[in-house]
C-alpha cells in the first residue's frame, strides 16, 4: 500500500453514504501544487454532469487542476440542471475545503443512472474526506471509485529520467457498461493517472489520447458505452525541474519515456477492466488480421467481440468457429470465406472458411478453459491487423444486471 | 391439425437421425403442380451452401417449383463445395423419388455451423420421407424443422376472393441468432408461406419482399443474422383460375388482400419467434418515434434492442430508463436529450431527459412483470417513428448458447 505514491498527492475516501453501506463510497485526491490536467471523456451523447463539467473545466484551465473528487454509487447522469448544480456544490465544497477554487476541482461519478445526487451526504461527507487526505492514501480512492468491480484495479511505474526519479500511479474502476469510446477532449470507466514529472499541457494531452486509444477504446464488455466515462491525467511536477530537458533532444527522449509509461499503465489498467468485467470468467484477444485495412479489420473484430452467441460460447469453452465467422460475416465487410484462417492461440481452427477437424476442436477446447486466451482470423487479403480485449458472456452478467438497482 | 391445410401441397417429417434422437429432423413440402416461388435470403456475407443454392435456383426459374426440403440439426454453413454438393445431392434424391427435376427442389438447413451433413442418414430418409407426403402432412414439417425453438410457429387464414375460398399457412423456426437482416432475394430464421391461391412472380416478390421487411427485418433476439435466414413463399394456384382477375381492378382488389394477408401471416410469425427467443421470458416492442428521419429512429431502436444492459433489466422487471437513455445516447444520432420522454406503456418513466420518480418507477414494474409490453421513445424533435420487437437477455439464453454443441 505505502509504495502506491506520487509525490505530492494525497488521497483519502470516505463512507458517505451515498448507495452502499459498509464501505467507502466518496474519495479525493488532492496535489500539493497546481498540476497539469489531460483528460478524454465518454463520446455518448448521453452525458454525465460531471463529465459536462469536466469538460468545461478543461477547456477553461487544464493547467491549474488541484483535487479531483470521485464517488461511487450514483452517476449523476440524466439529473438535469439539478445534476450540475450538485456537481458545482461538490467542487464549492471540496475547494473551500481544501483551499482552492472550485474551477480546479474535477468531479468524477459513477453508479446509478437516474437518481439525484444524495447532496446531504456528500456535503457532510467533504470535510472529514479533506481533513483525512495523506500521502499514502491514494489506494483508499482506488477501492472508493468501485461499483460492480470485485477488485480494485491499480497499476504503478517507478521511471528514471537521468538519474531522476519520478512515479506514474494509475487506478481505474469499470466492470460492465463498457465498450470505451472516447475522443480527446470528448472516455467508458473511469482511470485517473498521477504523475510527479513535469509536462507541458499540449503534448500531455496528445500522448494521453493515443494512450487511450490503443487501451481504454479496445476493450468491450456489453457494448455498452457509459454516459460517465472520464479518464484524467494530473502531472504535478513535483520530482524534478522541467528544465532538465530544456535541450530538444533531452525533451524528446523524456516524452518518449512518458509515452511508453501511460500506455502501458492505461494498458494495464484496461486489461485489469476486462479481467473483472462482470460475470466474465475469460479475457479473449481478439485480432482480425490480413485484412486491406485497419478500419476493416477494426469492424470485422468489434463485430465479433461483441456477438452474443461468440461471448456464450467463450463460456461454454465451445471453439465454435462457426459462429465466429458467422458474426464476421455480418460485419459489413467484404471478404473472401473461402480464404479465411482461424486460429485459437496456436490451434488452426478453420482452414480456408471450413473446420479442421475434431482433433484441432479439441485441442482448442482444451486452451478455452484457460482464464486468457487469443483469437486470431486471418483473412489473407492484406496487411492490416486490429486487435480488440473483450469477455465471455455468463449468467453471472445477466445476474448482476438484471438485479443491479433491486 | 387437420385444420392445417392448402389445396395440393403435401406434407412429411422423418426421423433421419441427423442430430437428434427420438425426433422429427427431416421435412419435405411438395406441391401437386408446379408453384410460383417468392424468396428473402440473409444478407451476412457468410452463407450456407442451402441459401447459396436457392438463390441460384431462384435466378434460374422461381415459377416451376415443386419441392422444399428442409432438415433441422444442421445448417449445412462453412462446409465449402462439399456442402454445395451435398445440397444438390439432396435436391437430386427427392427429385427422383418424387418425380420432379432437382432444380425443381428447394432445400433449406438450420443447426450447427461447420458440420458435413450426415449424407447417409439423408439419403437413407428421403424415399420413406416422400412415400409419407399427406396434405396433413404440413404441420409435421413445422415440426421437424425446429432447433433450440420450444414451441412450433404457424400462422393461418382462410381467404376469399369473390366468393372463391383460398388458404395461406404459414410455419417458421427461429430462436437464437435472430437479427433478421433480409433482401430481395438475397432472410434470419427459416420461414416457409405456402398458399393456394394464384400469383405472378413479379408481385408475389415485391409483397413478400414489404412483408419481410416489416415483419422478420424488424426483430433482434440476440443481434447475431445467421448464415441459413431463408424465407420462401409457394403459390401454387390451385384454389381457383388466374382469369377471375383479369379486370385491373380485380386484380389491384385481389393483390391487396394477398398483400394483407402475407404481411399477417409474417407478422404473426415474427412474434412468435420473438415470444420464443432462447431464454427470453419477455417480448417487449421498442418504438422510437418523434424523430426527424426514420433511418434515425430505427438507428436508435436497433441500439436500445440490442443493449444487453437493456435488455437484462427487461428481464429484472427494471424500470431502468437510464440505461435505455445512455443506449439511445451512443446510438450515433443526434438528439436533445432534455426533450426525451420515455413511456413504458402509458407509464411515462421519463420526461425531459430526467426520471418521473419513483411512483412511476413503481407503476411501470408492475407492467414489467407481463410478457409482453411496449416501449416508447419520444425524440420530440419530428414525425417519423420505427418499431423494433426484441426479447430480454436471460440467464436461460446464456446457458442454452453455452451448452449448444455439447
Amino acid at each position: 500500500m505505502s509504495d502506491f505514491v506520487v509525490k505530492g498527492f494525497r488521497g483519502a475516501a470516505v463512507e458517505a453514504g451515498i448507495k452502499y453501506s459498509g464501505r467507502k463510497d466518496l474519495g479525493m485526491i488532492c496535489s500539493d501544487v497546481p498540476s497539469i490536467a489531460a483528460a478524454v471523456f465518454t463520446k455518448n451523447l448521453v452525458k454525465a454532469a460531471p463529465v459536462i463539467d469536466g469538460m468545461n473545466k478543461m477547456l477553461q484551465g487544464p493547467e491549474d487542476m488541484r483535487a479531483l473528487v470521485v464517488n461511487s454509487g450514483n452517476a449523476n447522469a440524466c439529473t438535469g440542471s439539478q445534476g450540475m448544480l450538485d456537481v458545482e456544490h461538490s467542487a464549492i465544497l471540496a475547494a473551500s475545503e481544501s483551499g482552492c477554487r472550485p474551477e480546479n476541482v474535477l468531479v468524477a461519478s459513477t453508479g446509478v443512472i437516474g437518481v439525484p445526487m444524495p447532496m446531504n451526504a456528500v456535503s457532510a461527507a467533504i470535510p472529514g474526506l479533506v481533513s483525512s487526505l495523506d500521502y499514502s492514501g491514494l489506494m483508499d480512492v482506488a477501492q472508493a471509485m468501485l461499483t460492480t468491480d470485485t477488485k480494485v484495479k491499480t497499476s504503478f511505474k517507478r521511471l528514471n529520467f537521468k538519474a531522476n526519479g519520478f512515479n506514474m500511479a494509475g487506478m481505474a474502476k469499470g466492470a460492465g457498461m463498457i465498450a470505451p469510446d472516447m475522443g480527446p477532449p470528448s472516455a467508458t470507466m473511469l482511470a485517473f493517472i498521477l504523475t510527479d514529472a513535469p509536462v507541458e499541457q499540449g503534448w500531455w494531452q496528445d500522448i494521453l489520447t493515443n494512450a487511450v486509444e490503443s487501451s481504454f477504446n479496445v476493450i468491450t464488455i456489453d457494448g455498452d458505452t457509459s454516459t460517465n466515462d472520464t479518464v484524467y491525467a494530473l502531472a504535478n511536477g513535483m520530482a524534478f525541474e522541467r528544465s532538465l530537458f530544456s535541450e530538444k533532444e533531452d525533451f524528446l527522449e523524456f516524452k518518449s519515456i512518458m509515452n511508453e509509461a501511460l500506455s502501458e499503465v492505461c494498458r494495464d489498467l484496461a486489461r485489469q477492466i476486462v479481467l473483472d468485467g462482470e460475470g466474465a470468467t475469460k479475457c479473449v484477444d481478439i485480432t482480425v488480421c490480413g485484412a486491406a485495412s485497419v478500419e476493416a479489420a477494426e469492424q470485422i473484430a468489434r463485430t465479433v467481440a461483441s456477438s452474443p452467441l461468440v461471448k456464450t460460447a467463450f463460456f461454454g469453452n465451445d471453439p465454435n468457429w462457426g459462429r465466429i465467422l458467422a458474426a464476421a460475416g455480418r460485419a459489413g465487410v467484404c471478404f473472401n470465406i473461402e480464404k479465411i484462417d482461424l486460429f485459437i492461440e496456436d490451434v488452426k481452427i478453420a482452414g480456408s472458411g471450413m473446420g479442421t477437424g475434431i482433433e484441432m476442436e479439441k485441442a482448442a477446447a482444451e486452451i478455452m478453459k484457460e482464464r486468457e486466451f487469443s483469437i486470431r482470423l486471418n483473412l489473407n487479403a492484406g496487411t492490416k491487423e486490429f486487435t480488440i480485449l473483450t469477455t465471455d458472456l455468463s449468467d453471472g452478467y445477466v445476474h448482476i444486471n438484471a438485479d443491479y438497482r433491486t
